[in-house]
């Protein structure tokens, strides 16, 4: 189910996008220029590739880390963290030899150590520029976490550091791996909603760095890179290229967030924004920090609806489909997304593919995420490249 | 429960809403001055007061006619038609005497028919304006259905004539009767929910000329006045108006309609907006003539959030609500939105108070219709005074 059509437009971007000069990039994020030769992908007689997790947080340890005992290819060799005794007990209980764990300062010295292929980056956006570079350059592939960067400049040379060191890069969209929403996109391309109109989709959740360790960054600018938007906006965003298999071409947006809230005083709460696609299907999408978990996509065609919800939890997920005759929730087995993500990059590597999110699908959705920024503050469409 | 609480920006709406001159507007669509001296109320010591039912299309006669069996105040004393035999008809039917049937030539002699207390327009909304006035200049209070009409100008002559001529104006929102809506506006007011955020709404249906003999006018212009938002879309607004207690202060919209579609020739089929309230809550609509039918909004709070799919039907709603612990469905008897309104129509004449959806509430969801037209097609934010 991996292997999705796509419209000759995402087709054509997945091909022509961003692979182009880092001359233009050289010494962004103060790194030193790029040395790193080509290498074959290795290890492709291993059954299993090993994975570095670079950030043990609440993401990790509860949601992302579990799932590698469902993974055919992938197992957990590595962890780098900057807590040494948090470190230990996962190392323990995830079988990890100690000597295969790392701090953010000796990072870099994992190029030496042949028990890990890949990198899986699960620090702050602001940080995922920086962990890709050295990952890549110490030899390793990258699995990064979504929103990819805050910025389209250090998008551009994760791609291009990976593209040079001959790494594979790919951007961790759980939703592209996940049963209902591969379910969902093989319906509408088959035609069973009849011509797509339009798509609405809302996610959103409380913020709240009081209670939550894990929002503590996610208010931070300087280390979310915004906030409802990059945080989970981001999955109403995809979903919508994802299921129309289009890209956008505008960006309407209106925000609103009270600045006497200490949570808001440096990135957004509500977020709506609409996607014109070249097809004509209009695509409307709210984000908020501060409404009751919702996480949710409807597709509206001519022949009928359906709706997931919940479209992008971790575990649990509701299809509907509305026809003229009444409404159906067809039967889909739940799956484990984050090991089929984790399989496909360990395959993709073993296979010398690349990813069905790659490094460009993750620079898509910033560049996308920028225009819509930028049309809520002048008030005003943006075209998207 | 019609006595729902306006928070005071709506209030102060209601209050100073559009009761000007008329004498800017006299003249407009070739009517005759108002020459219609004040009257008392009258029929006050009646139980049930007659309506004249102007318009036997299919609405009429499925929907709202079949109503007024659960009326207390209200019923049919009078049928108005171009078509004598569907009148005759529906006559026998209804137990309507047949000297009681007129057409739309002889309409004006209904001023002398003490059987009739009140007309209720059911016609194209081009002739929304037109019938109302002749009514009210036959000394009939008026109830019609919405959009009022097509214009502002429209609207506030309706408005004047009826004020003029001390006739009862009502705006046919049955939403604003029906249980289900009228439990999530109480909800919303005593905070359970906790802050508003957001609210979505959704309305769409297949507009089908060639199929339905009812949806022949709404394909054209001149008769339909617009396309999906001032026939479905206004549902979404409006609900967006009673949920929030507020009047919108800016709109944002986005258009698509397939031009080589013989049914978008002239009216809008997908238009998306955007509604900035001045608490700043944001409500972001969907409204089509192509897509399989949905009724629906969600209205998101801190605390909770509240769905109604179907949030507008005639006669089936589901009510969820969303919280931390879970969700639940609360039981709502469900009522004859229809018939609450025309009661509330027949008391509104009866104990001389103003309706609580009178000409003004029309003219504000035409005013914000007009603007989110303007925004769509200048692409830019319109301000709604």
């Amino acid at each position: 189910m991996h292997d999705l059509k796509h419209t000759t437009s995402r087709r054509h971007f997945l091909r022509s996008a961003g692979l182009g000069t880092t001359a233009a990039l050289a010494g962004a994020a103060g790194l030193a220029p790029l040395t790193t030769a080509a290498r074959p992908m290795q290890n492709a007689d291993k059954k299993k590739l090993g994975f570095a997790i670079v950030g043990l947080g609440k993401f990790s340890q509860e949601e992302m880390m579990p799932a590698f005992k469902d993974c055919k290819h992938a197992e957990i060799t590595a962890l780098v963290s900057g807590s040494p005794d948090k470190a230990q007990r996962l190392a323990k209980e995830y079988g990890v030899d100690s000597k295969n764990i790392y701090n953010y300062q000796n990072f870099d010295s994992i190029k030496d150590n042949p028990a890990v292929d890949i990198v899986y980056v699960v620090l702050p956006p602001s940080m995922h520029a920086e962990y890709t570079i050295r990952a890549a350059q110490a030899g390793k592939h990258v699995l990064c976490e979504k929103p990819m960067a805050p910025t389209v400049e250090e998008c551009q040379r994760m791609i291009d550091v990976c593209k040079k060191a001959n790494r594979k890069l790919m951007i961790a969209y759980r939703a592209q791996f996940e049963p209902f929403n591969l379910d969902a996109i093989e319906r509408i391309r088959k035609g069973e909603l009849g011509k797509i109109q339009a798509i609405t989709s809302d996610h959103g959740r409380i913020v709240d760095p009081k209670g939550d360790k894990a929002d503590e960054w996610r208010v931070v600018r300087k280390l979310a890179g915004g906030g409802s938007l990059m945080d989970v906006g981001i999955y109403s965003l995809n979903a919508t290229r994802y299921l129309t298999g289009e890209e956008p071409v505008e960006v309407t947006a209106q925000e609103y967030s009270d600045k006497s809230d200490p949570r808001f005083k440096e990135v957004e709460n509500n977020i709506h924004f609409t996607l014109r696609f070249p097809s004509g299907i209009l695509a409307t999408c709210t984000s908020s920090y501060d409404i009751e978990q919702v996480k949710r996509f409807r597709v509206f065609g001519n022949k009928a609806w359906l709706d997931l919800d919940p479209a992008t939890d971790y575990y649990e997920h509701e299809m509907t489909i509305g026809k003229k005759d009444g409404q159906m929730k067809p039967s889909i087995k739940e799956g484990n997304q984050f090991a089929a993500e984790l399989d496909h990059m360990a395959e993709s590597v073993m296979q010398n593919k690349t990813p069905k999110t790659p490094g460009e699908e993750g620079l898509q959705d910033v560049k996308i995420i920028l225009a819509i920024y930028e049309a809520a503050k002048k008030g005003k469409p943006v075209k998207v490249n």
